[in-house]
Order: C-alpha cells, then structure tokens, then sequence
C-alpha cells in the first residue's frame, strides 16, 4: 500500500474517491508477518498520542476528525511535528477503516512496528541498582489481556515483557489501545523457545517464579529478598504448561477465595508487579 | 417474546422456521428497563455454567450445541437438571443469535435477572467476623472492566459490589463473560443517589476509602486496622466525581511509576482488594 500524499496547506481528504475500496482486506508485508490492513493500525487517544511522541516511530499516516486534530494541537502543543501530514477524516471514515466496534475516539495512525527484543537484550534494560523484574506470558493470546499487562508493566516498572513467536496477538488495534500507550515504553522481547529462554534468565541470575493457583507458597513469600525476578503467567484456564513449570524455581499463588477458579490474567499480573513493586519499596 | 416450548423427549430444534426473524432486535421488557434480545443473553461456559448452577436462576431457555451439551454432562453430571429443556443448536444459529463477537463457547442461556439489593440490605452479607469491605465504582461503565471487577470482586470476598443505578450496563453478554460466573455469587446493590449511599456506609460504620492517583499516602497505609472498608473506584480517565471524593474519609494511591497516567479500573480494583485482603490474614 503506497501512502497517500497530501499537498502542504490543501486540506486532505483521505478517501476521496476510493472510499471502501481501499480499506477492505488489503494485505500488506509487515516485519517478516502478514497483517490485514484493518489490523495495522493504532486508534483510540493513548495509543496514537503515545506513538506520536515516540521519536522510535516513524509515521506513515495520520488520520484524524478536524475537531480532534484542534484538540490534540491545543492540548499538547509540539506533539505533531508535521501538522501538514494529518489527513483528515471523518468518523465514519474511521469506522470504515478500522476493525468493528474500533473505539477509535477520533484518530488513526500507522507507523513503522517498533523494534523487539532478544532474550540477550535484557541485562541493557535493567537500571534500578540491582534490581530488575521481567514478565512472561505463556501463551495468554487475548490482545486485550496482553494490552491491560503491558500497561501495567509500564506502571510497575517492569523491564522486559517476554512473549513466545508463536500465539502471540500484533502489538496494534485492541492491543495497543488497552496498552493506553504502554507499548511505546515497555521493552517487548520475543522467543523462539520458551523453556531456553527461561534457561538464559537463570544464567542471568533471574529468579524464575510461576503464578499457580496450585502453589503451595503464597506468592509474596516466593518474592522476598529476590533481586532479579522474571515472573512467569500462564493462559487463562489452562494456567502454566508444564515445561514451563519445570523450569520455574518457585511456584507461588495469590489469596483467593476457594469458591473461584481463577483471576483474569491481567489482573493476576497487576497484582504480581505490584506485590513486587512494593517488596522492593520496603 | 414467548418462551418456546420443547416437548420431553423430542428433540428440539430451535431455529426451525423462524431463522434470523425471531432473534432480531425484539424488545422484551426485563425488570423495568428495555434490554434488546441479543443483549439478555448469558453466553460462555463459566457464566452459563455458574447460572445453571445457581438454585436463585429460573432457566427460561437454554441453547446449546450437541456436542458441547454431551461435554457438559459429562464434565457436570447433574448440573443440568432438566436435559429435555436444552435446546440444541449450531455455532451458526448462536452467531445469528447473539450480539458480534459474542465467544459463546456452544452454549447461551436466558434466566431470569437475579434479585439486586438495596444499601440496607449490606449487613446481612457481613460474614468474616467483623471484617467487611465493599466496593463502589462510581461511572464506571465498560462492560468488559465491570465483569473483571465483579470476578476479583469474588476472588477476593468482597461482601458487595455497589453501582449507580445510570450508567451502568446489564449483567448480561459481555459483562457475565468476564465476571466468569461471578454475576451469581457477588451481591449487586444498584443505588439512585451515590453520596447518599456514601452517607449511609458511614452510618454502618464503613471506613469510606476512594482510590485516586493524586492521593498523598499509599492505599496500604490507609486500610489499616480499619474493619470495616468501603473502596470507592473512578472512572478511567476522570477518576472519582468531586462530590464523591468530598464524601471520602480517606484517599489513597496506588505506588506507580510518574511515567504512566493511570491502571486500567478492573486492574487498580483487583490490587486494591487483593490489598485489602492481604491485610486482613496478617
């Protein structure tokens, strides 16, 4: 897909003349994967404005509603370096362009995927006196839950999100939009093999931790005095698979009620960065 | 809508004639507000299998796939006590039946809505000794979030959950899904005025406790030794309402990084209870 230019000081009008035609189905070579153009972009406030203050992204579109464009440019003047390259839309432009149900609040944006990780990477994103945490996600594949524990990897300050290729959801749409910008921030790190990578984390003096209901350790016991942890959670349902949980030195579990099965995954993962977040504070 | 009758023993086919005409935006009035067919529907294996299993729900129609209602009874023998009432259907006829997107897992049921409570009704759900916490989102209105929240709500033995009576969705679809069977167990209590609730937690002795990122102390500071705690939960992006922060005894934060705004709500909800709880076994 060729990018649409807009002449300097002429108002854009992104779909003139190829309204639907364009949006619909298009396939276009992303990083090695393919993507549906529907599902390339970033939408909704946090995730647009967080990618347009990104010096890593390079833009390719802005497409945004003439109303949304005057607010963006009054309430965080500097964040559009080029004015001139916003196209704007309307709402219903966006709706035709984006996923079903997109919450797009008004804005669109396409970018170059940021750059992701190796498992060799990480001692580079450690920066607290020591300490560092990382998280893996054994095959949690909701991009919502995935967005929700990214962003709450940014608020805990957790170093590295640790993904396996494969079943992982792109880093775009519903993902980036519950990230609410925390894919901008939070080092993504993709692995091949899960169980070598956690081979490499304890060579790096991690301490690996799985979150099990199972656990017989609470799991702010499991955390104590630990200076590198990598925590380790599983999918929903079917929890850690069990090469996982072999390589993991501790299994520990949160206090919940008998009477349920499970939390959703992300709130298990806001409550592990935070128990860890605040063992480090003490 | 009339509830269709199945005779015993025959094999009911629900769609049979009246494919796509009967479920389409029908109206049906249920306790007083106006909720779309394709809106009432429980739907997903822990909401369809929590409600059969609740002695409170009058089953009115249960849909099901045959092989998914073969994995049932075996996987539940004797939850469902009535086989002959199950309606056998296909993935498509759920599709058609049920809101975009809907993960249905085979199965989808309508119940009656269960009873929801009055703020005088809180004592009677105290049960841990003296201790209770109870929890009131002020506005918050995704279904998604309201449904994780009433499931950590459940993880963590919150004794109610309390909503404003507008804008709040139905317990139904989206929000049963992701409480996970949670909308059966959690008492709801639906309140027209939230400062007069505020007002009345007093009176029974609740330690009135809002959540906001400006807060001065730690939320973990602020729940000590109290007994009794109310946790008052914002909006996302607004946060608590003036009015409602002024009814607060107590704000409290939780400890994030400067470089993010905000947890998502059901986040920053399960790590308050989990708090809550936690000091509670100490």
């Amino acid at each position: 897909m060729t990018t649409r230019k807009t002449p300097k000081g002429q108002k854009p009008n992104f779909f003139q003349g190829s309204k639907k035609r364009g949006a619909q189905r298009q396939k276009t070579a992303k990083s090695g994967s393919e993507l549906s153009d529907r599902d390339s972009w970033l939408y909704g406030d946090h995730a647009v404005l967080a990618a347009l203050d990104n010096p890593d992204r390079k833009i390719k579109r802005f497409l945004v509603t003439e109303s949304k464009l005057q607010h963006v440019m009054e309430a965080h003047p500097g964040l559009i370096k080029n004015p001139s390259m916003a196209e704007i839309v309307s709402n219903d432009d966006l709706r035709d362009l984006l996923p079903e149900h997109a919450i797009h609040q008004g804005l669109a944006l396409k970018a170059n995927p940021l750059r992701e990780y190796d498992i060799e990477d990480i001692p580079s994103f450690q920066n607290n006196e020591g300490y560092s945490t990382v998280a893996i996600l054994d095959q949690v594949t909701d991009p919502h839950n995935v967005g929700a524990i990214l962003r709450s990897a940014a608020a805990f300050e957790i170093d590295a999100l640790i993904l396996p290729e494969r079943h992982s959801p792109p880093i775009t749409g519903v993902l980036a939009r519950s990230a609410s910008g925390a894919v901008e921030t939070v080092p993504l790190v993709r692995v091949n093999n899960l169980a070598r990578a956690l081979d490499k984390l304890a060579d790096m003096g991690y301490w690996r931790i799985g979150l099990d209901g199972r656990a017989d350790q609470q799991l702010d016991q499991t955390i104590k005095s630990a200076e590198k942890i990598a925590l380790i959670l599983g999918s929903e349902g079917k929890g850690l698979r069990r090469l996982t949980e072999e390589k993991c030195d501790l299994m520990g579990k949160l206090p919940i009620s008998p009477k349920i099965e499970s939390l959703n995954v992300s709130n298990a993962a806001a409550i592990s960065f935070y128990e860890v977040a605040k063992s480090r504070l003490n």
